[in-house]
C-alpha cells in the first residue's frame, strides 16, 4: 500500500514559461526510457521478486521514489505551459518566433490536457507497457535496471543542454544525480547477486552443459569489415573465438507443403526452372478448388 | 549492402509438428526481447555508430547473424504447424485433446499468415520500433545489448523447457550457445569501452561536476523494509549511503492558473476548506463564459 | 512524493493456483477499465488540478490507494500461477484437461514474467497512456472517472462468477466495495462541482451563447427505429426535439484540386458521366509529369 | 445496413487554408474523444444492446450521425490543406512564417494522405479500438458516452479558440451544439434508464450484499492534504465515512517460490539481513543449474 | 451524411453458438484485413477523391455497404456467444471439452463486452488507422483495395472452413461473394484508370525522366538462388535485366561526428586496429566532459 | 543467413544537412508503406513460400535489397542532422528561421537517436509488424505488393519535391527507380502466377461454387451518387450488374438475451413504445442481483 505528501522530493519550478521545451519534457515522462517506464519496471519487479530482503526492499525504495519523479516532470510541464498561447489572434500569426512556437508546441498538451502533461513521449507516443520488463530473474532484470537508467541519464543530459533556465537545470542537476545513484545501484547489486552466489554472469544460471558447446565461444564474421577480432573479447581469459569465414550449418530454409484449405500457392512438382507441367496445374486446381 | 544464402545459419527441423509450441515460439521471433528486436536494435546502433573499427564491425557482425535468426525461427514455426487442423470436423470437437489443441493455437498463423510465422509475440501482439534503442553512445547502448540477451537466453531457456521435441531442443541448444557468446561480447565490450578511454561507468561521460553533488550518492528509504541498507552497495568503495527517514525538498506540486481559453475548472478564492465565495463564482463564471 | 508500505491494502491469497483465472485477471490489471488505467487517470487529474483543496485532495488519496491495487492483484496473479506446467512432459500432453490448460494459459505470464503479473490486459495487449484522460476540467474528467469505476466494477462482478476460489472472491468483494465507494465518491462530486458554482451540467461551462441555436436541442432521425422519440428526453424541463424526417444542411463533401505536386488523381473537365476529354488527359499528363 | 447521401449534415468550408490548424482538427477525427472515437463506441453498443426499443435506436440515431461528423472533419481538414506549400523553394527556406508553417504542418498529411485527413490524432498516432467501449450494461456505457461528450465538447471548444477563421468557427458552432444534445441527451437516458427499474446508480446493479460491507463506504486518506473529507461526499444521504488514519488490511505482498523450470532468482533460506547461508546457494544452484 | 436501416445486409444467424469461433471471426472484425479496415479505407479514400464522379460515386457506395459488414459480423458474434460459459462450476472444470472451451474462447468478449463483439482482431489486438490508406492517387489506393479484398476473402475463405453451422456458412458464402465482386470491381477500376488516360501503370505518373535511368529496370540478385531470372519478368515487352552480380554503388556508410552536447561515443583518431591513442582519449574526455 | 558489406547499395550524401528534412524522411525508414515494411513483408514471404524456384527467389532478392534500403535512409538521416542544433544559446531564440528548425525538428531524433535515425515514422509512431502481410497465397501477397511499391514510389515522389539538396535528390531518384523495378516486377510475377496457372484473378482460386451466386456480380448503390454504373466495370466481358435501388436481405441486427451473469441492461417484456411493466421490472432485478 502507498501514501502520498504533497510535497515534492525536489522543486520543480522554471523561472519562465517554455512551451516548446515542455513538449521536449514529455520524453522523460512517457518515453521508453522515461519516469513511468522506470516506475513500473520496478514496481512489477518488486512485486515479481521471490527473494525477501535487500533486492526486494531496494526495488521497492526505487520503484517509489520513482513515482515521485513523475510528479515532479508533470508539475514541470505545467509549470512550462504557464501562458502558452491557447487563442488564435491576428498578431500571433504574424510575429514568427510566436508562429514557431505555436508551430512547435506539442497540441495535444492544450487541447487535450488543457495545459498539463499527458502520459506520452516528446512525439505524442502514449506510453505502453511493452517497455519494461520483470522476469523474476534478478540479475536479467538487474541487467536491464542498469541500461534504463543509461538511457535515461543521457536523455536527461541531453535535454539538459537545451534549456538555460535556471529552475529548470536544477531539477535537471538533481535527476541526473539521482541517475548516477541508480546506475551505481544496479550495477553494485549485479555484483552482489554474484557475490551471494545466486547468480552468475551469463543468465539464467543453466543450461551450460545443454547448450552447444561448438557454438557458445565463436564470433561469426557476417560483415566484410575486420575488425571484429581486434577487440579485447577475443583476448584474455575466456576469449571469444573469430571466425573469419563461417558457413551455414543447416540445410535451406523450406516450408513444407501447406495444407489445402489455407489456399496457399503450391506446386508440387515445380522444376528448378519454374517451369510447371500440365498435370501439376490439374491436380494443384483440383485440390485447391474444393 | 546485404546478401542472403539460403541455408540456415542452423538447421530447425522439428521431429513432429506442435501447433501449440508454434504459438509459444513467436515470443522468441516477434516480442520485446525477440530476434526482431535484437536485429533491429543492432542494425541501427550500427548505423549509427560514430566510431569506426572493432565497434561498429563488432555490431555489423551480430546484426547480420541475427536476421538469419528471425529465418531460423520462422522455418521452424511453419514446420510445427505442418498438418494443423485447419478444418472443423465433427470428429475433432470431440476429441478433447484436438479440443484443446484447436483452442490454444495463434489463430492468425492459420488465418493471416497461411500456416506461417508473424511478426507477433505469443500473444499476438506485433512487435514494434520502440522496443529497440540506438543512442550513439556505445556504452548505453552495449549496457541495452547485455541486458536485451539475458531476457533472450532466459526465455529461450523457458522455452526449452517446454518442449520434447529433439529437433526443436537442438536449435535451442544453438541459440542458448549463441546468446551466451553475445552476453559475453557485450559485457566483454564494455570493459573495452572503459580500458580504451572512451567511456566511464557512469552514462554518459560527463556533468558529474553539475549534478547535484548532495543527492549522487544516497538511497532514499520509502519502502518500510529496512534491508535496502544490507546489501554490498553500502560498502566498499564508493558506498552509497542510505537514508532512513527522507524527507522531501521541494515545495508542493501545484500548477498554475490556467489559461482561461482552455475551460480549465479554477477558482481563484477558494479557502482551505473548500468553500466557495460568491464573487469568486461571479468572477470565473465571467471569466469562461466568454 | 510517495511512501510505500509492504503490508496490502487488502488480503490477496488464492486457496489453490488457477492458471487460466491469473490471465483473466490481467483485465483488471493492465486492460483499459483496470486499476493501472485508474492509478495513471487520477494521478494525472491530481497533478493537473488546478483547484487547490477537497478536488485536489480527494483525487491524490484516491490515485495512491489505486497504485496499491495494482500491487494486490499482481501479487495475486503469480500465487494463482504457483504451480503453473512450466515443462512439457508425456503426461500432459495425454491428459485433456491439463491440455486445455496449456493452451489457455498466457504464455507470456511464464516465459516473459517468469511466473508473475505483466501490465498487459487479458488478451496479452500492453497498458497504454491514451486509455487516461487529464483535462484541466474538473466535471469532465469527474465524469470520466464514474465512467471508468463503472466499467470496473462490471469487469470486476463478471470475474468475481467466474471463480469459486473463497480467496480470490474475498478479494473481490474488497475491489466490489471500493468500486461502489468511488463510484458514489466521483457522482458526488459532480454535484458538489455544480453546488459550488464552479461548473454546471455541460461542459465546458462557456460558449453557449456562440454554438448554433438551432442545432443545440434536436435529435436527428437517422436510423429507420422510430423509438428514439419515446424517451423521457423529449419530455419534461428542457425537451429534447425529435426530428423525424431530417435533411443534411451542407453541400456536397468535395475535395479541392490536388497540389500537383503530390501526384492526386484528378481530372477537371470529367463530366457527370465520367467520360474524359483528350484535351484534359494532356494538360492532366503535362500537370503532372513535369 | 448503412446508406449515404452525397451533402454533409453541415457546411465544411473554410474562408481560406490554414495547414497549421488542419494538423491540430485531426484530434477531433482520430483522437482518443474524437469523432471515430464516439462512431465506434455508438455503434458497437447498439449492435451490442440486448433492449430493443428506445434505446437501441437512441445509440443507432447517433452513431449514424457520427459518421458524419467525421465526414466533415475530414472534408474541412482537405480543404485547410489547399495549396499548404508541398515544393520546397529557396524562398520558402527564408520566409520565417513560412518556414515555421513547414515545421507545424503534419507532415503525414501531404507524404501520405496526399492532402487529405487521416484516421490519427493531432500528434500523428492512429485512432485504436481499445477507445472505445461496449459493455452490454446501458448504464455504465451511457456514463462513457456522455464523458465522451464532454472531453469532446472541451475540445471543440479549446479548438474554437485557436481560429478566426469564419467557416471554421460556423462548422465548430453546430458541433458544439451536437455536442450539447448529446451530452443532455445521455445525462437523460441515464435517468431512464433508472426510472424504467432496468438500472439503478451503481454499476452493475448486483453484488451489493456480497460486496465487503465494511469498506464499501469508506474513503480511505493516503494523501497527507486534510480536505479530502470537507466535500459534499462526507454530508447529506448516504454519506460517505472518512478514515484520517487508515492501516493495511492485508499481510505482506509476497510471491512464491518460482518453479525451477522458469529459472528466478530465489534463494530458500536468506535472512532477514540478506546473508546466505552456503547450503543454501548449493541448493540454489543445483535446483538451477538442472 | 448517413442513415441506417435496423434490417441487416445479410442474414447473421447461426444454428447454434460456438464461442471459440466467436473469437476467430473478430479477425474479419478488426484485424487488419477485416471489414472496419475497408469501411475506413474506402471512407478516407472518398472523402479525399479529387475526381468528381464515377470513381467517388463508387467509393462511397462501397465504403457505405461495408460498415453493414461490420454489423453483419458483430451480429453472428454476439449470436455465437449466446449462452457461452459465463460461470465457473465445478462440472466446467472436469468437463475436458467444456475446459477447452473456457482456455479458447476471447476472455475479453465476456469480460468487456458482456457477450459482444469487440473492434479487436482474433488476437485480441484493437484495431488501428495504420492499417489503411487514403493517399488521393486513385491507381495506388485501388491497387491497394484490390489487395485488401483478396486477403479478405482468403481470409474469409480459411473461417469457411473452420466451421460446419450452416448459419455461418450462408452468410460468409455472401460475404465470399461480395469480396469477388470487390475484387473484380477493383481491378476492373484500375483498367478505367488507365483507360481515361488519369493513370498508367507506374504510380505516380510522374518522374520516368528524373529517375535513375540505369537502376529502374534491373533486378539484382543478392540471394544465392539462381532462378530469380527465370520468370516471364525478364522476357517479352519491358523485360527487366537480371544482375547475377551486383555490386554496391555507393561508399561506406559511415555516421558523422557526433555534437558532443549529444555524448554519442566518438573517437577521432582511432586506427584501423582499434587502438586509441592517448591525445585522442583526452580530447574526447574533454569535449564530453564539460 | 545473410552476409553485410559495408558499401551503400548507392550513395546516400546529402550537401548540407537539414533536419526538418530528416524527420520528413523517416517516413521512408518506419512508415507504413516505408523500407522497413517491404523489407519485413518481403522477408517473410520468401520464408512462407511453398513453392520452390523463380517466385521464391524473386522474393528473397528483393528482400535483401531491401535492408540495405533501410541502410541507405538511416545513413542519410544521420547526416541531414549533423550539426542540427542540440543546445539552446539566445541566439537561437531570437532567430525565427532558427526557431522554426528547433520547432519543427523530430525531438527524439536528437534525444532518443543522439543523431541518427529512427524505426519511426516521420510523427514518430513506430514501424509495427501488422504493417506487412505474407499469407503463403502468392497472388494475394504479390497484389500487397504491387500496392505498397505504389504508395512508396508516390510518398518518394513527393518527397522528392521537399528537397532541393542535390545529394538527395541523387539518392531518391535511386529510390524512385527501385520503385520502379519492383512496381514492374510484381506486376508481371502476377501475370506469370496466372500463366503458370497457379492461381486465377480471383482470391483464392477456390469456393466459387459455394459462394452466393446472386451475390457475386452487383454492386449496391449505397450512396445517392449515380455514376457509380458509368465505369468500365458495368461493360465489357463479365461486366458487374449495378443495383439502382438494393434492399436489405436479413433481418433485424437483434442481439440475443444475456447470460445473467454478465449483468447486460435487459428488459424482456418492454413494448414498442419503451415502456416497462412492473412485473417485468422485478424480474430482471431479480435476476440480476443474484
Amino acid at each position: 500500500m502507498f501514501r502520498h505528501t504533497k510535497r515534492l522530493q525536489f522543486e520543480a519550478r522554471p523561472e519562465r514559461p517554455d512551451p516548446l521545451y515542455a513538449r521536449k519534457l514529455q520524453e522523460l515522462i512517457g518515453g521508453a526510457y522515461g519516469e513511468m517506464s522506470v516506475t513500473m519496471q520496478y514496481l512489477f519487479q518488486g512485486w515479481n521478486c521471490r527473494v525477501e530482503g535487500k533486492y526486494k526492499d531496494l526495488l521497492m525504495d526505487t520503484a517509489t521514489e520513482e513515482i515521485g519523479h513523475v510528479e515532479m516532470l508533470a508539475t514541470m510541464v505545467a509549470r512550462l505551459l504557464e501562458g502558452a498561447p491557447a487563442t488564435m489572434t491576428a498578431d500571433a500569426v504574424k510575429d514568427p518566433v510566436m508562429a514557431a512556437v505555436l508551430g512547435g508546441m506539442d497540441p495535444q498538451q492544450a487541447i487535450v490536457g488543457g495545459g498539463g502533461a499527458l502520459p506520452s513521449d516528446s512525439q505524442g507516443v502514449p506510453w505502453n507497457g511493452r517497455y519494461i520488463v520483470a522476469s523474476g530473474n534478478l540479475l536479467a532484470d538487474f541487467r536491464a535496471n542498469a541500461a534504463a537508467e543509461a538511457q535515461g541519464r543521457l536523455q536527461t543530459a541531453r535535454l539538459y543542454n537545451m534549456t538555460d533556465d535556471p529552475g529548470v537545470k536544477a531539477m535537471l542537476q538533481f535527476n541526473l544525480a539521482r541517475d548516477t545513484v541508480h546506475q551505481k545501484q544496479w550495477l553494485k547489486a549485479i555484483e552482489e547477486l554474484e557475490s551471494d552466489g545466486l547468480e552468475t554472469p551469463i543468465v539464467p544460471n543453466a543450461l551450460f552443459d545443454e547448450e552447444d558447446q561448438e557454438h557458445n565461444h565463436t564470433i561469426w564474421r557476417l560483415s566484410d569489415g575486420t575488425d571484429g577480432k581486434n577487440g579485447g573479447w577475443t583476448q584474455g581469459d575466456d576469449p571469444l573465438e573469430y571466425l573469419e569465414d563461417p558457413q551455414p550449418l543447416g540445410g535451406p530454409g523450406t516450408a513444407p507443403a501447406p495444407d489445402p484449405a489455407l489456399y496457399g500457392t503450391y506446386n508440387p512438382i515445380a522444376d528448378a526452372k519454374g517451369t510447371v507441367k500440365g498435370k501439376a496445374q490439374a491436380a494443384v486446381k483440383k485440390a485447391k478448388g474444393k
